[in-house]
């Protein structure tokens, strides 16, 4: 557990996270990509997994990549959605905020692995959809950078190198999905309360320090 | 810098990386596998790569899948070997240990970024080869466990949960050849110390605590 507050506080709504509403497609996009990558899987099978013709599917989507990139963006825009929740419920704490946004997070890696586990599928991007994906993804990591930020600014933080630190944070975050599995021993909210704990120590702030746990 | 000891030898052999001898149908392999990803890679491709007929790749290689296990068990034994050698240069302390080994770590994954971005291709092995290749990788996961469990057993770390720190700070490492370019601002040296000093901190041991810099 973080903190006491964040304890109490366990019903907050960017704690819960409710089945993403996806097209046919791209739920069927997200199966193949997951199961087999993006270039194993073809257009066609995306079509017969869905039970479209493939003439249907390029209306929707200009290309297998197009599906991909969709798919990334529904992605990042909730993770980021609820980090925003999550750190403005973090009132002006920085270890309170980083906590926050570190569980925010990592509940969605754990609740939502195989969509989180797309973003391994990210270099087959062009370089112009690499782009426009990083713009949309650049939200999560200014918001944990200004967090880091202002933590190292106000003396409850202590790091050496803020954007390399926020790096490192939202890495061991990402790589949750690569062995997360909902059959395991941990819950979610467990794997994403251990996780803000090492954050704090990652940034420096001992959950000690302030409040006994 | 991690700290003075670590600069004073700065040409450890394990800090020197030459580069990894392959065999031709590997070195293409990999660069496929890289490129295409490892779905997106065919036999008929990589023999293509190499100049060899098809029969001739299956001469050496059971399968496609045995090529990737090959790479990874090259990959994996090397960073294994590195590890081993920082880890005993680091001498009875737990933060030179964790340094030196950070470092190694750091330096293959930024020097030979496209064989440590084989690691996202893992997860298309077939269970048996995925557990195979888990035992060999399990090498790196037990000595940084070890250092970290020895430092917080002697109090030199502050470790709440000490798997799953050890699991957080092989993340991190393993993140960067997703973003890590050699023609970009940082040598391969430069971020192999920022992340030694990260990982100080996620053991909750601060550089600055015994070594002022």
């Amino acid at each position: 557990m973080a903190t006491k507050d964040s304890a109490k506080d366990a019903t907050a709504s960017w704690r819960r996270i409710e089945p993403l509403e996806l097209t046919p497609i791209l739920e069927a996009a997200l199966e193949g990509f997951y199961d087999n990558g993006f270039h194993g899987t073809s257009v066609r099978e995306i079509a017969r997994r869905v039970g479209v013709t493939i003439p249907a599917l390029y209306y929707h989507h200009q290309s297998k990549e197009g599906i991909l990139l969709a798919l990334l963006e529904v992605s990042t825009s909730d993770v980021l959605a609820r980090a925003h929740t999550a750190y403005a419920d973090g009132g002006d704490d920085p270890r309170q905020q980083l906590t926050n946004v570190v569980e925010a997070i990592v509940l969605r890696m754990t609740t939502r692995s195989r969509l989180a586990a797309l973003e391994g599928e990210v270099r087959y991007l062009s370089p112009e959809n690499r782009q426009r994906y990083r713009v949309v993804r650049k939200g999560v990591e200014e918001l944990v950078l200004g967090i880091v930020t202002e933590g190292a600014e106000r003396g409850v933080f202590s790091v050496a190198d803020i954007p390399e630190t926020t790096r490192a944070l939202l890495a061991m975050c990402q790589s949750i999905p690569r062995w997360y599995h909902a059959e395991g021993e941990l819950t979610p909210a467990e794997v994403a309360q251990k996780y803000a704990v090492i954050a704090l120590n990652t940034v420096g702030c001992k959950p000690s320090r302030k409040r006994a746990r």
